[in-house]
């Protein structure tokens, strides 16, 4: 393909994926619902064919030697497209945000003002190879009235292809554009590129996987982006601390899934309680073979921590492994918090009501905890249904991202023939 | 000064803005209130001096022949000061939504999940030669717990400079960081294009000018732009219009104040009231001398209409004139609009529910209406109070932008000690 045939054909996609948006704009809860049931069941009647899609991307793998990890993200089961089939279902039970009008008011003169929730128009998802993507972005963006534009990763664009082809039927069926559902062919960086200069048709560009990704994205592109950087999440003992609930959040924060991003990465210990806690921690964090990284005032009660550097603080390690500090104060530890937080999750582990209070209120990270694991901060455990991204940052959206997330809204004024004075 | 004394001191105004922004977060709505009723009285105690800082200004303005609007926009005098302190006073009556907390509610394993309102930290502003935006921002960004950096044009740096010494000084009386209000002291472009650099300290810019200004903001930017680009506004005549309705909407709406982005530059007709209705429009137009470009079938109406080119209705006139087209259908005016609009605001005439209620429903601009005058569409007439720039993109905010779209939602979590299965 030629330069030129290329741009063209991302604009055109683009400008196919807007028309259609607008249709999406306007179906009904009812219909949009019918047509994710329908494409659940039909992704599980095709599962011959994705599995067969799937085989050829896994073979691509072999060939490239993608690490075993990879390779079992990449794989495909007749259990995972069900499982696949039934987040979809999911996304058509969860409560469709678009046309809620709320504030509707009377201005003194008699206008009634209020606000429409309505799409945002055209997603674009950037994402790794993860096949799964394809599918619950599609349903999520579906059922917020948004077209998708999916730009997965090489390794899984047959699969990615194939789960799409079967979405895009259903739509076909249900007399709606399939450009409602597109995936970009050729996921090569310039068509990348490409797409991120689309600002006329493209409302939003969610960039999800490592950090270099989402940097190159937001570096390139014109249309917006959501931004999801590193993961490094506090927990701070206060010392009115109920212990036992410090350790359970502490072991859970940290173990249960070291890899991911609402894992725990700095321990944050008040002075008046260090002596109490700390020894509690170092048994139970060696039990589960933490490696501890410690301040001074920390170091001394783990039997084989190291001295934290000056850098141990903005680690996100995704592994076994975790900085620890003693703070002199509540204040101490929210001025920790904000100088060396990503804006993810904090959590504070207190009896005290007014010195939670105090913490929710100060602490500006995206999701902010009292006495509940950091392990809660995604969108499904907090209640959104499945998540489409997640931003630290605070334009639009900040956090786990559901469906509000994928609408705006508009102002709606009705009058009887009012003009200004 | 160097180059690099530049940079140093525009990073170093940032962060002092950011330092500041973490102490306004945390201010109480009586604080808050109490401090700005303190600036509205000292700005009028400050008359004399801010004149003399503006008389300065009007002198560089007649000395660059600038035009008698712009000398006209320029100049402060005693009551316009007044006027200026009362706008401050009004912020301080506007409820502040920082802290407030919605969709508090349990989920299965008993935490509590809502969301808080917060501040979104620091606000960039960039416009143009209007002292008041000075008082206007700096107290909306106040009220919402948000520091700002005002860079104004050079035209008003010096009345923006002596407005803006008395908001810090009483800042300073009040013991808050007096940066929460910065001044850009040399309002060059270089300043300008590091200011935009600045991701990590500022949250936000909001350009305020022509279309210049915020294409040049947008293109250089690394921090989110709120984007305002030209009203095209539309006034769709149903069917089922009310005539003498239409008639005083179309005239609010062209000639009440032809030069803003609120005024109509597009009236829409339906073939089946375009003989009854056209006449009666011509008629009133006429009187109030204003110009028509009509489309073939809406011609023959207008004594003195100029057929309209292609470009005409992509045209924002800012001006007494108008564009004119008769369509088939009510899907017609929709699709017109679709293709044609700014994003701004539409406005139907009708006195048939359904049809008022899909044209709330199909068309998306950020504000639709419905018998009301498009002239409503700003902040103080729908009810926001003052208003700190308008948003024709989707993303953040969409429309008039009060204190709420100065702040942005973070999630909050309360458990006792939960953790994840």
């Amino acid at each position: 393909m030629s330069q030129f045939e290329q741009t063209l054909s991302v604009v055109a996609l683009c400008q196919q994926a807007k028309q259609a948006s607008r249709q999406l704009a306007q179906l009904s809860e009812a219909a949009k619902n019918q047509l994710l049931l329908a494409m659940a069941d039909a992704l599980v009647d095709a599962t011959e064919a994705i599995l067969a899609a799937n085989s050829r991307d896994m073979a691509g793998a072999r060939e490239q030697q993608l690490s075993d990890a990879m390779q079992d993200r990449l794989l495909l089961t007749p259990a995972r497209i069900a499982a696949l089939a039934d987040a979809v279902r999911q996304v058509a039970r969860l409560p469709d945000p678009v046309g809620q009008i709320r504030q509707l008011a009377p201005r003194p003169n008699g206008i009634q003002v209020g606000k429409m929730r309505i799409p945002l128009g055209v997603i674009a998802m950037i994402y790794e190879a993860r096949p799964n993507v394809t599918a619950d972005a599609g349903a999520l963006c579906l059922k917020s009235g948004n077209a998708v534009i999916l730009r997965g990763g090489r390794e899984a664009l047959q699969s990615s292809l194939a789960i799409a082809a079967v979405m895009r039927r259903c739509l076909d069926d249900a007399g709606i554009h399939p450009s409602a559902i597109t995936v970009m062919p050729v996921p090569d960086r310039e068509l990348l590129l490409e797409l991120l200069q689309q600002k006329d048709t493209v409302d939003l560009v969610i960039p999800r996987g490592g950090e270099g990704l989402i940097h190159f994205v937001s570096e390139h592109s014109r249309i917006p982006v959501i931004q999801h950087y590193k993961g490094i999440c506090h927990l701070f003992i206060d010392k009115a601390a109920d212990l036992q609930k410090g350790l359970d959040l502490l072991v859970n924060g940290k173990t249960q899934r070291p890899g991911v991003c609402n894992a725990l990465e700095t321990l944050l210990v008040h002075q008046d309680i260090a002596a109490q806690f700390l020894p509690l921690a170092a048994q139970t964090l060696a039990d589960k073979q933490v490696q501890v990284y410690g301040c001074e005032r920390a170091l001394p009660y783990f039997a084989g921590g190291i001295a934290a550097s000056a850098q141990q603080f903005d680690t996100e390690y995704l592994a076994l492994a975790l900085s620890v500090k003693v703070v002199d104060s509540f204040a101490g530890a929210v001025s920790h918090i904000e100088q060396h937080s990503s804006g993810h999750t904090e959590v504070i582990c207190t009896q005290d009501i007014s010195r939670a209070q105090r913490f929710l209120k100060q602490v500006n990270s995206a999701v902010v905890m009292v006495n509940a694991s950091s392990r809660f901060s995604d969108g499904g455990e907090l209640g959104l249904g499945a998540e489409i991204g997640i931003s630290t940052s605070k334009l639009h959206a900040y956090g786990p991202m559901g469906l509000e997330s994928l609408t705006t809204e508009k102002y709606i004024v009705i009058g009887d023939g009012q003009v200004r004075q």
